[in-house]
């Protein structure tokens, strides 16, 4: 044992030794098919040299102190949810701590006895998508010492760390692309004005369309976010706008199919564009455009973020750190004019 | 944060709040194996309103074990683990433990990686949907001494419990459904023979026509269980049956897309059910009839079996249990005759 350093190589040293990200290094070790060859040898040299192995648990033991890691989520069978908790694992995998998951399931008391469970058994850190909107249950824990970063919502960067997507940007790429594409008279068939994602995907449309000359936006609000209400929604269409952005897959699949039984032709009378690619979007008889969400990343860079505050300490500063969506085109929306 | 008591709770409080002793309170907190389920939910409701928490150094390091649980699962993203996920993780809050989620992400080496954690964070037991053919990292897992529970896979009884829904049944019960609606002739369009599941569901639809006269079934193989293998199928059809079973719902969306598209009518001259009761199962233009597994059970109840074992301990016996599925009827199959 005599050849073992005092203390044992950590992701961090391999991906410093090798000049790349955290990230890449975790990648090179779970998901090599994502780095190039290169990189890849110069990370497993720099494994090697320091004799790195990942150690899951180990370090807790070894301290006396916890290295578990509480995920807080409102829902883990939603797919949004459950893909974030997908990026979170591996990289408390990837970095030795252990994920506590925890499921709200929209209760706000069952949040706060997770809260407290997380206390009592000294977890290091939480990642939280939280509930609601009472500030003080995170105020409450953060006072406990506990470090704090929530996923799916901004916060202020004096009180910590966030992650989230950008749907403004979103709502602007989705609505760019069908003006871009030849409609430019474009619906928006809404959730809610009180969902936050949804005012956020309006206003990024309304950006879009203000900047292009001859373009005009118009809204309808659905009352459910559903297939059979985006279905309801095309029957009573009137007037056919040129370009349909539905701030929701389901939404989308279900205009096109209630379009489509009009006789409409997609995309050739209307263009339609979703959002979020869920599985729903591959599976119609029209495939959907829609904007794509990087929400494993998300839940990488929650525990990744978090794990910064918690081993570095006060050479920490707190990042609101905020991904961008990326359009996937498919069958919905025209080809380019001049394809 | 007026809103805070200027005292913080005492056990004394909760006590009085739950209408319990004290050394209740104590006992749910640290021994929850003692207490009944009912008394500990009151009690951790009382926890949770008056945000209290204990000195540190109590439960684990006081008692020297942990009150976690491992869940091992292939993909938390996949519908099917997270609704096992939600299952597992309301019933391990209802009896005070933590659930340490583990996504081995179809790796043996990192499911083998979980294991070591569990048993180096000595968790208390193990809830697993194993990984491929290696029952020797189960045995090895035993035989620390660490309770394991098996899901969505049968053990013998004398190695352990284990959780699983009956696939026989569940494919009986869907032909049985196309018999009774007046398709004698049925069609199962089936996955590779080697995925168990889809063996066992072929063999359950062979008991039903076995045991109608003048019933009789075919078998195609789908190279892949998606919605684009289904619409092929329908298209390379020559003779219609007058019932399809498809062992999973995208097959059977996709055959359900592509038979309308020739102009064949659903259900009028061909009967289709499906399998899983995924989102897609209603999203269609033609709603599925398809078979529902009660998946979110299946993890409560592999939860609360692994529970019993550790709590129980000599007076616990291992137990198979086998969860049946339930018809879901809907517009792929016609209306019974006398509606």
């Amino acid at each position: 044992m005599d050849a073992i350093p005092a203390r044992p190589a950590r992701i961090q040293d391999v991906a410093a030794a090798a000049g790349v990200s955290v990230s890449t290094v975790s990648n090179v070790l779970n998901r090599p098919e994502r780095v190039n060859a290169r990189t890849a040898a110069r990370v497993r040299d720099a494994v090697a040299a320091l004799d790195y192995v990942p150690h899951p648990g180990a370090a807790g033991l070894r301290t006396g102190h916890s290295s578990s890691i509480g995920l807080v989520l409102p829902d883990v069978a939603n797919s949004f949810y459950s893909r974030i908790a997908r990026g979170a694992a591996e990289a408390a995998y990837d970095h030795g701590y252990s994920l506590v998951l925890c499921h709200s399931g929209d209760a706000p008391e069952r949040e706060q006895g997770y809260f407290t469970m997380l206390v009592q058994q000294r977890a290091v850190g939480v990642v939280v998508v939280p509930l609601g909107a009472d500030p003080g249950r995170l105020t409450r824990l953060r006072e406990r010492g506990i470090p704090l970063v929530l996923a799916d919502r901004e916060m202020p960067d004096r009180d910590g760390c966030s992650v989230s997507v950008d749907d403004v940007a979103g709502g602007r790429i989705a609505v760019q692309h069908l003006l871009d594409r030849g409609a430019l008279d474009v619906l928006v068939v809404n959730g809610e004005r009180g969902i936050r994602q949804c005012a956020d995907r309006y206003q990024g449309a309304r950006q879009a369309v203000r900047s292009r000359r001859g373009a005009r936006l118009d809204q309808v609000v659905a009352e459910e976010m559903t297939v059979a209400y985006g279905a309801k929604i095309a029957d009573q269409l009137d007037d056919l706008p040129g370009g349909v952005f539905c701030t929701n897959d389901f939404l989308a699949a279900g205009l096109c199919r209630g379009l489509t039984e009009r006789g409409v032709r997609i995309p050739e009378d209307v263009q339609v564009v979703g959002y979020g690619d869920l599985d729903i979007a591959s599976f119609g008889a029209t495939t959907l455009t829609t904007v794509r969400q990087p929400v494993e990343e998300l839940g990488r860079a929650a525990v990744e973020m978090l794990l910064d505050e918690i081993e570095a300490r006060a050479e920490h500063t707190h990042e609101t750190r905020v991904f961008a969506p990326a359009l996937v085109v498919r069958d919905s929306t025209r080809p380019p004019a001049d394809a």
